[in-house]
């Protein structure tokens, strides 16, 4: 009976509203991950967190037990500023395949720890993982060279950085208790912190292909991670941006690089490059006034992504896979598209093969949709709105039950050409919602 | 994957406010006591119950099915009327022992499965293993036997009635989840339901030396049981009585056991008579109008409760184990004794030995507290007021301890004695403070 506290004693804490002590914070997370704290206890604090939340500093506190479990990132040997990004995830959101190699392009290193995807909302390592030869994993060695010689490192999280969140999360997805903002906002921060970055940017989407389906809500988690970060060091900044639209015209494993591509070649869909120049812009906040949109249209960002997949072994010009099987989903009217839904696309694609139900499913490179209309534009009757790609043709009828009530065409907006007065759910929603930090 | 629920959908729906379903609510605790709902699972759907609460439908419900866990007794074999009584537990608390043979002798067979002490409140079979021989656990065919040729058992559940309350409260214990009056109500009901028993009264104390410290918080917990009783087709009903001072004058094992035999001899302090004339009167309402307190007097109550301990092997004539250290708090002024705090001559009790901190600890059958002086009674300089019994005399200290704020003596009262307004707060407070059902 060495421990200075019991559980019990915490959990009940907790439950009827009280601020956890910094003690009693240190010892539940350590005495969690040495396993003296069981796991029907900590499901119960999760739980009672989820009702009484977590004032500022307690959560920062908590934070920062969660980092201390496990080693903290030195970057200086990289030898200049260090930047990243962390986005809170969505449909056909491919910004760290383009961003990455742009910031380090304009003299910033970007060290990035990046996921894989699950349910309908893709994965950096997944989508990286469609480059033949390229590997997600790297020894800390390999890491800590590419990110000085080459300045950009997207690869896999080792187990070193903040155990007690892998723990922890693992915990909260069978118990219900996935849906707090400090332990949503405390899980992402433990690991961003740990990773070593001295800035930090924030895409926290908000729409129905996000996990924050409204703006509030979406704000309270920025505000509550732009407060843990600064509170550790970390010069943070959020973004709020739209996810009720897929971002850019793809949605998928290959199709997303082969997206990228274009965006690294001066080109692509306008919304990837506007939100990738944004995020660009704070990044480099603290190296002067060098606009990042040159380094897309003179090829110099293109020269470190073909570096930075060398590095870790994919060949840069090597063919992408393409799907073998095809469907195309035509407008059956004409007017103008008016809302094409994030999460129908995102599980359209999901059920095509691109994501995964469970961590160690297997995802398919060449699976997803791509977006031949966007919201706002007009469509003739039979013009195609959706491509669909798979490796196996049975999949493409729950796909499509996915997308059955994922757009609308606004047929009065065409007919009524003398009508000037627009309709306000006509117009696409801002791409950047607001800016926090 | 044959389960027709996710458990993780049954938290959340509670988590988010609703109401189970039945289908859910079967499931959830069957595929508990299988271990497909995981400890951790059931320790957040138990916080998230403790915060939002269950519907009377819901809790009927979830109740049934803890029940459906295990056997429901058929106790017709007892050839006449059944009846049980629960308390949830207090200081000095020994009303079974004389009510259950008391009940039996007016015609009404009492089947009381019971449980043992935990903290600082103690336990009836606790209480009965102080008399040499006796023996707790009984076979299924003892037990039916001993109800229908004694008319009363007081006996250890089995294993088998409400398994899933047995692991849920084992649960509940190391998860900060035991203040749900949902929970506790299912707890209590699931067991005493299952027991077969067709009538039932409930004695919920209130105050400081009982679970319920409030008169509101009891009176909730009471009109819960009462429907969930009735809802099973057990005729209930609950009393709410006082617990803020011990109930008589002793606290401890073999001491209860002997004051619960001047009771059944026709004497005895006059709240423990009280209360058990009271509960009686309840558990004989369907058998006419006789009156129990006859049964005291003439020995028939006696004569059931020497048959019930022989039947368990007791020898009810047998010295009982007397302590061979004595202690004797004295009064330090003259006045009357306003105050005598069941919580702390309940934890001096715990701290002489007669209590448990953990199930499997053993207790002392002498130790205990005597009380020589009760609230309302005038005392002198240096007049007894506790006497403390133990075997081990170094225990002498942290009881006293427990006992240092436990008491007020109000000086003015007596010095005052031309003023005659009555001080609210010296009239005991009354033992019986509200009857529902």
């Amino acid at each position: 009976m060495s421990e200075p506290f019991d559980a019990v004693d915490v959990i009940r804490a907790k439950r009827d509203g009280h601020r956890l002590t910094d003690a009693q914070l240190d010892w539940i997370i350590d005495a969690y991950v040495r396993g003296v704290v069981a796991e029907e206890q900590m499901a119960a604090l999760a739980m009672a967190i989820l009702f009484n939340g977590m004032r500022e500093d307690e959560l920062a506190r908590w934070t920062a037990a969660m980092i201390a479990s496990g080693e903290r990132l030195d970057l200086s040997c990289a030898g200049r500023p260090t930047a990243d990004k962390h986005s809170t995830g969505g449909v056909g959101d491919k910004i760290t395949l383009p961003l990455a190699p742009l910031v380090a392009a304009c003299g910033v290193a970007v060290p990035q720890l990046s996921g894989r995807g699950l349910g309908h909302t893709g994965g950096t390592l997944d989508k990286l993982e469609s480059i033949p030869g390229w590997r997600a994993s790297l020894s800390a060695a390999e890491f800590m060279t590419q990110l000085r010689e080459v300045g950009a490192v997207v690869c896999a999280a080792g187990p070193g950085l903040a155990p007690a969140d892998r723990k922890l999360y693992a915990l909260r997805d069978v118990t219900g208790t996935v849906e707090s903002i400090p332990l949503i906002a405390s899980s992402i921060m433990s690991k961003k912190i740990a990773e070593g970055s001295a800035s930090l940017v924030l895409d926290v989407k908000v729409g129905t292909g996000a996990f924050m389906k409204t703006v509030p809500d979406a704000r309270r988690l920025a505000e509550t991670m732009v407060a843990l970060g600064t509170a550790h060091g970390v010069r943070t900044v959020a973004l709020l941006t739209d996810m009720s639209t897929p971002l850019g015209r793809t949605a998928g494993n290959a199709l997303e690089v082969a997206e990228s591509l274009e965006v690294l070649g001066g080109g692509g869909p306008a919304d990837v490059v506007e939100l990738t120049l944004v995020l660009a812009r704070e990044m480099l906040a603290d190296v002067g006034d060098a606009d990042p949109a040159d380094a897309l249209t003179d090829g110099r960002a293109m020269d470190v992504w073909r570096a930075m997949i060398r590095a870790q072994g994919g060949d840069p010009l090597a063919p992408l896979p393409l799907a073998r099987e095809r469907h195309v989903l035509t407008a059956p009217v004409a007017g103008v598209l008016t809302r094409l839904d994030a999460y129908a696309v995102g599980v359209a694609a999901w059920r095509l093969g691109a994501g995964r139900a469970r961590q160690q499913d297997r995802v398919s490179a060449a699976a997803g949709v791509v977006l031949l209309a966007k919201p706002g534009e007009a469509v003739r009757v039979g013009q195609p709105l959706l491509e669909l790609h798979t490796e196996d043709e049975s999949r493409f009828a729950r796909a499509l039950d996915a997308l059955a009530d994922g757009y609308d065409i606004s047929v009065s907006e065409v007919r009524a050409t003398d009508i000037r007065v627009p309709d306000p759910g006509l117009t696409p929603p801002r791409l950047i919602i607001d800016r926090i930090g």
